[in-house]
């Protein structure tokens, strides 16, 4: 089982998201898990931690903040109707955002719990129980703190090795999938113990459109 | 001509220096280049470059800076007698920092100009012509911008892909060279234009020693 922590703010962590539906369907598991760029990247945050998303109140703080707690709590009470219902939802919401470019709002996330074919009455109850789905959230951004994830997608593998992977190009197609995500774990198990690639900042111009 | 950017302070981009050199031994041809990690990091140049390591006079500043501003201005001094002897003197004094622990100071230049057989007395010569030294190097630290190098080494490929590559494994063996090499190239060039693979902070211990 490979971890795959996300913010629903974040573009790369959905091509992340879209990488990881196309592998699922051939039998590599994933478990989604979530990640607050807000938080990791608080100011307040910078010695030790003292600011957490899950103690600010609704209503208060950037749209990112507002909206990314918002969809947290709604993507933990989606997970309350069984995995796959969670990935169904996680993709509504991402597409409803990163493909569609709406906004990350109320709106967005009923529509995406409609789409999901979430039970709607049993999803608007789990994300009515607000300490609850703020606790399961605590959690797992408690864990994310333990493998040391500042950016997303972080893919953590079975043997324990995590990374942030950071691309620009959208596949839903499953041998481009496979060949990702195999250069990834080479990157992340390669005797040479690579700790970072990453590009310097002046890229040359992108050479065509997406695949 | 891949073009590497180094810095003599960086024990990573020492394990660069010596995986060009094994592979310059089967004709692939790289560019020794300086970048300054002192002047990059310099938090007066945190929004434009006002600091500049070539303005500054010897003996001042850190150890870090003294250091490494006059291992660069000699590395130059050295490149005046060739690129072998440019070669086989930042490999010599790269292993007489990184891998006997010693100091980057003037006694350590002294003794790589010595080890790496330059001609001492032209060698001297070079070094004294301080204008000349630090207008070449000043040259390399404006083409560093220009390919916005934050960090060593960083290679840039013919193609003009760049990126940092950091790892922590020390090799001389051709075949694993090899392969290293063409994982990063394999990184650089994948159709999903992965901008960075950067692995968590908590890293799982190491399991054993270096190749």
């Amino acid at each position: 089982m490979t971890d795959l922590y996300f913010d629903f703010l974040c573009p790369y962590a959905w091509r992340g998201v879209e990488l990881a539906e196309v592998l699922r369907a051939e039998g590599e598991p994933f478990r989604l898990r979530h990640y607050s760029l807000v938080e990791g990247n608080h100011a307040d945050n910078a010695a030790e931690l003292t600011w957490r998303l899950t103690e600010q109140p609704h209503g208060e703080g950037t749209l990112y903040q507002q909206g990314s707690l918002r969809a947290f709590l709604a993507s933990h009470a989606a997970a309350q109707q069984g995995e796959e219902a969670h990935w169904a939802f996680t993709l509504a919401l991402y597409r409803a955002v990163h493909e569609a470019k709406g906004t990350l709002d109320e709106t967005a996330i009923q529509a995406a719990a409609e789409s999901a074919g979430l039970g709607l009455e049993r999803f608007a109850a789990d994300l009515a129980d607000d300490q609850s789905r703020r606790a399961d959230l605590r959690a797992e951004l408690d864990a994310a703190r333990e493998v040391g994830v500042f950016g997303t997608p972080t893919f953590v593998l079975p043997s324990g090795e995590a990374a942030y992977y950071r691309f620009e190009t959208l596949t839903r197609d499953l041998n481009t999938a496979r060949e990702w995500w195999a250069l990834y774990r080479t990157v992340l198990t390669s005797s040479a113990e690579i700790g970072t690639i990453k590009r310097a900042k002046n890229r040359p111009p992108r050479k065509g459109g997406q695949v």
